[in-house]
Parts: structure tokens; C-alpha cells; sequence
């Protein structure tokens, strides 16, 4: 085991679009854990859109960080020492950890991960707190049935790949926004959507949405809002059902952008838009995951990942998150197990 | 019985804000009531904001007027003649009617209303479908309980002044929009709120509600649209439910008007936002006017009407709407009973 352990801390608050001045990587020693703690080596980092919010000082439903502190996220790791944690060394364990080679938490805060079940990074992504969002903001909020149409932004990421597909598995009609032609084609030919989008190559939402959704929207599952949404308001069915789960356009706004007023679409939709955290739904966190097992395992749901190499690769991983340079999951491996 | 009938047609489609020219007052014969119909004689005629987006030829809930036909609304007259309705002459009655000084109905479009149990006129109030909008928006969309903070706009109009009473008698902290000094001392003085704002005497809504509403809005109602529903987005807490009711402020919009985006504070209050209509709740409409009733003879409801006179003061009552005239329900006294 190495003596010294890089972590990325926050330099600063950023203003607009974070780049790599936000962030320092910080050589330090190794830490001891504590009564109850286990030290965990990072073998997978989670790179998500909702870190942006934790960068700002403003009012979230997440805490801040502060400049200096650790950022932390979803990690898959090893267990390397237990002290009076519930682990054994060897433990492959996820958990909300520090971005950082390696990390102590209180036995608590650690889930075992059985690797015999699926790959371990498969917990931070289609079997993790992704897939889980995608689970509950298809199934409990935008509530697609048989023969009605799903549309979902940011179609090819973590979250939207798996509420495409679950739609699907709900028997809706299913289009997909996303950023690019090889993105399409990936939800067309390897996740089996009806129709998808390309944005990047049309101005005219609207229209590209009349042709691939010509019956309206039922249900839409939003990762993303901006000029997609607007569009998509137009076409709200009625009784459609909107999931407000990401904006990740606005996340690097630094005012707060305007657009076309959409409550006249909700009133004559008679729509319902709603917005959800995946942690609302924790009780149930159990029994879905197992459900996503199964469907994993049998070829139901598939997922993809996109993976770069090495603790030094994190801030380029985030960042790329805003260029939509990710297919599905987006992943750092900080070690080999 | 006169023997001519004068009636309110749609002159031309109004381009954004409707003016005189909109209407044309035309004399015709009084109709005869076919076989099994009712002709009924008006006394009041009851002028809404949503026939505003009758008179536009776009799609909407409710289908387009075309030029040249009469318009319509909710009605309160007396049956002068029977032809096989159940309905006796002299019987009061409501029903959606022409705008007309007679009209003839099929004796199901009509209800019979009782002289007894309260002013005639209430049966396009209090206790009709201004009322029962109050009824099903406050207690199955907005849904405020003790201890909430409720917030409404329009609070001095016919659905506003209903939605603020019954969300004060669910034991909300309950809180208007209004526009004129006037309106807020009827708010607070008459019906009880805890607190009414006069937006046209400030430029600042957020920081005025924030005063109104020092712990945040758990539910609104909203009647207005705009700006005062931007301030109320920023205020919504965990949890918190929309009623998307009306959108006053944007019926006579030319174009779509632009506004900030409100996505990201629905996401990050996990509201819920719900367009409604009244119409869905129609086989509750009977027990909900019993309960309206109730109140309103306890005196735990109350009411005001403004009142016009003569059916030539139709479209100067409607237009009246826009410019916020009324106080409470504006009406059109056609005729005397």
C-alpha cells in the first residue's frame, strides 16, 4: 500500500463553467481509520452532474462544500483495514467517499458489493444511485403504460439509458434526445428505442419531435431542460406526466436563464411536473436494485460505461459531463483490484 | 316577452388584447325551443377569463369559437317556456347559454337552481363553477394543511377570494396577490387572510413575500402567471404543490412571453406542479356545492359580486377582467327576475 494518497479538494468556487483551476489535487498521508471505520482504496469514482450544484454557495438540496474541503462521491473500493467495522479486508464496498486514492468511512456508510453478481463499477452506475433514479423517476413519476410515448433527455447518459429501457419495458413508445449520431444509434440499435434524436444536428426541437413523437408526449423524463424541454412542452398529452430529475444546462449558468413561459402547456395539458431526488425513494432502494439485477442479468436492461483511467483523469471525467462527452456511465478507475 | 332578442357574437378574432370590435351585438328573433328544450329568459350572465381563449382560433382545452357565432357562457335565467324539458315556467336555472337576452337549451344542459337557498346570482360564484375551481384546486391540487403556508394570486377574484377562505379553513397561513389597496383590505378585512400584497405597488414580488411569507409557500394557487409566480418559485419548499389554475397575465400575449427559467427550483423543491381543470371533477360537483353551501349559509364562506347592468355592458365586463375591475365575481344583471 502506498504511503502518500491524492485527493482532489475544492481551489475555488466556480464562476459559471468549472474547469481545472476548481479543482487541486492534494498529496497527503494516508488516513487511519477510526473506532468503527474502515479504510477503503478507490477502485471506482463516480463523476456526476449534481457535484456542480455542491461546487456553488448558494441554496441547494445538497450542502455546499466549502473551498478546501474533499469532494466526495460515489465510490467502489476495497477494503483495506477494518477497525471494528463490519468488514473483512478484501471487501469490495461502495460508498459516498472522498475523491481520493483511498478513504476511511464508518462501517454504516459502507453496502457490500458482491462481485459474483455483476461487475463491481455496475454499483456506481445501471445497479447504482443512476439506475435507481431511473428506476424510481420512471416508475413512480413519469409513469409510462403500454402504448403511450416516453420521451427522455439526456437519453444516452447513465440515467437516461436506463429510463429509456424501462419505459420500453413498460411497453410505451420510447424517443431519446441526445448529442450525437453515434449516441443515437446506440439508443436505437443497442438500447431499442423507438426514435432518437440527435439535437446537435437540428434547431427545430420541435419539428424533429412532431416526426418522432407524432401521437404527443405522455410521459417525459427530463435530464436536461433548456430549449429540449420547451419543446417538449408543446406537445404535452393530456395528463401528461413531466419528471423533473436533472437541468443540466443550467447547472453552469450564471444567471438564471430565461425562456419561453410553459405553464399555459401545463394548464392545457392539465399536466403534472415534478420534481424528485432519488434519496426520497431510499426505503425502496433494496428491492429495486434487485429488480435492475435481474433485468441486468437477463439481458433486459443494457448499459455502457465510459471509463478513463487513473484519480488525475476526474476533472476532465466532470467537466466532459457538460460537453456530453460520455456514453452512459461515466466512470474514473482510480486502482486495479 | 319582447319579441326580439339581442345576442353577442364574435365580430373577429382579437388580436392580442380584445377591444369592442371583438363583439357585435345583434338583434334577431326570440328562438323557438325545439322538442324537448327549455327557452330561457337571462338574468345573469357570467363573463371568465377562459373565454379569452375561446375567441383565438389556436387549440386549447376548449374549442374556438368561430366568427360569427354566439358567444357563450355560464348563465343564470328563467325558464319562459317548456317544450317537453323538465321544466316547469318560472323555474330558475344555469347552464352554459348564449350571451343573449334568450336562448333555448336541452332541458339536461340546465340545472335548476333554488331561490331558497341562496341568491341566484351565487350559481355562477360562489357556488358554481368559480366555486367549485376553488373547491377541487385548493383541496385536490394545492392541498394545504394546518400549519402551511398558502399562497394565491388573483386572491380578489371570483376564485381566488374562494381558494384563499378554504385553504384558511384547512389552517393554513394564507396569503394574497391583489391588485389595488381596495382589493387587500377586503382580503384581510372581509375574508381572513393573513396577509394580502398589492402587486401594483411594488416591483419587488420576492421581497414582499418573503415578508407575507417568512417560512416559505408549501402550496399555490395559481390564477395569474408571470413575474408574481417567478417570486413565488424561488419561495416554494420541500414538497411544495402547484395549482396551475389560470394564467391571466398571458391570455392576450401575441406571442409566447419569455420569463426565467423555474425548472431548477421545482427540482430543487421537489414540487409538484398540476395543471387542472374543473370539468375533471364534474361527478364531485354535487357534494362539493352541497359543502360550498354549507359554508357560505355559516358564514364561514364568503362572497362579494360586482355587478353590471344590461346586456350591453357584456363586453366592458369582460374586458373589465383583464384591467382586475372586479372585486370578487363579475357579473352581467340582464334582466330582473
Amino acid at each position: 500500500m502506498s504511503d502518500t494518497n491524492r485527493v482532489y479538494r475544492l481551489a475555488k468556487r466556480p464562476e459559471g463553467t468549472p474547469d481545472r483551476d476548481t479543482f487541486e489535487l492534494s498529496e497527503e498521508a494516508v488516513p487511519e481509520p477510526g473506532p468503527g471505520e474502515a479504510l477503503v482504496k478507490t477502485l471506482y469514482l463516480s463523476v456526476d452532474p449534481y457535484m456542480r450544484d455542491r461546487m456553488s454557495a448558494g441554496e441547494s438540496y445538497a450542502d455546499p462544500w466549502a473551498v478546501g474541503d474533499a469532494l466526495r462521491g460515489g465510490v467502489v473500493g476495497e477494503v483495506v483495514e477494518s477497525n471494528g467495522a463490519r468488514f473483512d479486508e478484501g471487501d469490495v464496498v461502495t460508498g459516498d467517499l472522498e475523491w481520493a486514492e483511498y478513504a476511511t468511512a464508518p462501517g454504516p456508510a459502507l453496502t457490500q458489493v458482491d462481485p459474483e453478481l455483476a461487475p463491481i463499477s455496475t454499483a456506481l452506475g445501471v445497479l447504482g444511485m443512476p439506475g435507481l433514479t431511473a428506476y424510481f423517476g420512471t416508475r413512480e413519476v413519469a409513469r409510462p403504460s403500454a402504448g403511450d410515448t416516453f420521451v427522455v433527455t439526456g437519453a444516452a447518459g447513465a440515467v437516461g439509458s436506463v429510463a429509456g429501457q424501462l419505459a420500453k419495458l413498460q411497453g410505451a413508445r420510447v424517443v431519446g434526445f441526445a448529442g450525437s449520431d453515434e449516441k443515437v444509434a446506440f439508443l436505437e440499435d443497442d438500447l431499442g428505442f423507438d426514435a432518437g434524436i440527435n439535437y446537435k444536428a437540428t434547431d427545430d426541437y420541435r419539428a424533429a419531435l412532431e416526426e418522432a413523437a407524432p401521437d404527443g408526449v405522455d410521459a417525459y423524463f427530463d435530464n436536461v431542460g433548456g430549449p429540449i424541454t420547451d419543446a417538449v412542452f408543446t406537445q404535452l398529452n393530456t395528463d401528461a406526466r413531466v419528471a423533473v430529475c436533472g437541468q443540466i444546462s443550467m447547472y453552469n449558468a450564471e444567471e438564471l436563464p430565461t425562456g419561453p413561459r410553459k405553464l399555459t402547456h401545463v394548464l392545457q395539458s392539465r399536466a403534472t411536473v415534478e420534481g424528485f431526488l432519488v434519496s426520497d425513494f431510499e426505503p425502496r432502494f433494496e428491492d429495486a436494485t434487485a429488480q435492475l439485477g435481474q433485468w441486468v442479468a437477463s439481458g433486459e436492461v443494457s448499459y455502457r460505461e465510459t471509463v478513463t483511467e487513473g484519480i488525475e483523469s476526474a476533472p476532465d471525467a466532470f467537466l466532459g459531463l457538460f460537453e456530453g462527452e460520455n456514453i452512459g456511465k461515466q466512470l474514473v478507475q482510480v486502482a486495479e483490484r
